[in-house]
């Protein structure tokens, strides 16, 4: 058994950390929109068992802004329980990660007994692997594979029995790199989480698109009413909200934009990211990270790459400001 | 595959079956509080990633509710996922089910390849299964195991290496029927649920007692945050909140009581149950089940026993004259 990875997002942890540092601590370790879509759950959603038809409601409107079939669809209590699971239904193999990237991937099918390589993704191409593992768009890094190379590697996998999981916790906000469409089709399983994009992260809503098979052995592991009553209302709700999706895009993308210059102007250099997170280097990363953390502003390290630093979007003028005054007295 | 198996509490499929019922539906199919505790969400349990503490927190409360060692135990979003998933963390077992009792147990097991047996409960002693699977009290006939026994029984299952899974999804209401303080000891799982004393179903909050190797086995499958910022804050409070708990499980007793007296008085033969639910013959049982539909009152059929039905407490006076009424207009 391996020991629980490092995550941003962990508040407590930071507290006894940085005990001094100026309150409310401004936590940019995550990849989370700070403009939560708001949250109603009627008073049936907490009392009842979970109802069926929430569950069916909530699966086809997040097919439908998906672009997905319903039925290749499994609602999950958040993506990461399905990331731990899926290596438990899958028969002994060896798994290419296309890597770096988010850790629970390695852990989960680690732990689940398989065999595990990291690679880089320029060399998926003659890869002979049973399952290959890429996150698109990547975290940390916003690498972008597209949909139509990612297809041919799901079919080169299909044709072997093998599989290509795709995470796409992050393609909210790239939603033309998605697989999603193709979802059901054998060899191909996508990823996707609400609690990124929807600024949700506390209420658990996932949903894994797999071929039949495999999708029915989850479903069984699962069983019925894993996901909570409130967040089959919110998702069902978030997820028909095409107007508020819209406009979130582009203001997470103006962010986004303002976040890179306030970045490069303080003499970081950007590498890329996301519009929900953007990764840069620094001369002095680690101490970067200290001094930033002492005045109350948390950005996320990587073990494996010492001078990255991943930077959320700070929420509003006054996060803003606290951030560039804590950049700018940086020597 | 097996199918889904009907349970009760999906209104949905109530409506369209019996559509002309009058509304409110009077749904008694469950076994769930319909008191439920009050919610309060703070708003950084929906937006944030579960936090460490918040986690740490509710399942010290839920152990010292429990009298458990809260090392022994994890919690889950829900105890239905724990019944599902358990099966695929034990290895190729022969597995004796105390029956009848709730359906989700031999579904599980058999849905992942183990060999399952119904059994008598009497029939215990000799028993040379690795798993044996007790729900204490049971579900639907109340059935009350002591301690003691089931002590006894986890001992030699632990001695052979198997297994005791005590389903205590009722027990809030039989605190001393409990296993929960010899949580962590070899042999023996113990299952709780939040949801059924606590009156909120759809909030998805369970725990697990289960020796270190398979807690842990369970943990990884789960991977951190399978358990939703908001089941963890109203399970905090709610699991210290002794006041109302105690008076809920007065409150219970003597609506079951007064429930007891209403069936009694109109012909039914009352046979066993809970505080949270009455099991009860009636001689022409199919029939009467049909007659509280059509008056929009919902209780559980058992399709192995023809002259079962089930009543959950009715939440009110306008509920319970709403029974009564029904019940005494059956010729």
């Amino acid at each position: 058994m391996t020991a629980r990875l490092v995550h941003g997002g962990d508040l407590g942890s930071l507290r006894s950390a940085f005990p001094e540092a100026p309150q409310p601590f401004v936590d940019l370790s995550t990849g989370i929109n700070p403009w939560p879509y708001p949250v109603h759950v009627p008073n049936d959603a907490w009392t009842r068992l979970p109802q069926r038809d929430a569950e069916v409601l909530c699966r086809e409107e997040m097919a439908a802004y998906l672009g997905a079939p319903p039925s290749s669809l499994l609602l999950t209590p958040g993506t990461q329980i399905a990331i731990s699971l899926l290596p438990l239904l899958v028969s002994r193999s060896h798994v290419a990660i296309a890597s770096p990237t988010y850790g629970e991937h390695e852990q989960a099918w680690r732990t689940a007994g398989h065999s595990v390589t990291a690679i880089d993704v320029g060399n998926i191409a003659g890869l002979a692997s049973d399952v290959i593992v890429i996150t698109n768009p990547n975290n940390p890094d916003g690498r972008q594979m597209s949909s139509d190379l990612l297809l041919d590697l799901a079919r080169r996998q299909a044709a072997k029995d093998g599989l290509l999981v795709v995470d796409e916790a992050f393609a909210d906000v790239a939603p033309e790199i998605s697989l999603a469409a193709h979802g059901g089709m054998e060899g191909l399983v996508v990823l996707r989480s609400f609690g990124k994009f929807f600024g949700l992260a506390g209420l658990r809503l996932g949903g894994v698109l797999a071929p039949e098979t495999l999708r029915r052995r989850m479903e069984a592991a699962f069983g019925p009413w894993s996901v909570s009553g409130a967040a089959l209302a919110v998702g069902a709700t978030a997820y028909a909200d095409a107007g508020w999706v819209a406009d979130m895009r582009q203001r997470l993308s103006a962010a986004a934009a303002q976040l890179d210059k306030l970045l490069d102007g303080n003499g970081l250099q950007l590498i890329g990211g996301t519009s929900l997170y953007r990764l840069a280097t620094a001369p002095d990363a680690a101490r970067l990270h200290r001094h930033l953390s002492s005045h109350g502003i948390h950005v996320r390290r990587f073990p494996y790459a010492e001078s990255w630093l991943r930077f959320g979007l700070p929420s509003g003028e006054e996060t803003t400001r606290r951030l560039a005054a804590a950049l700018e007295s940086f020597s």
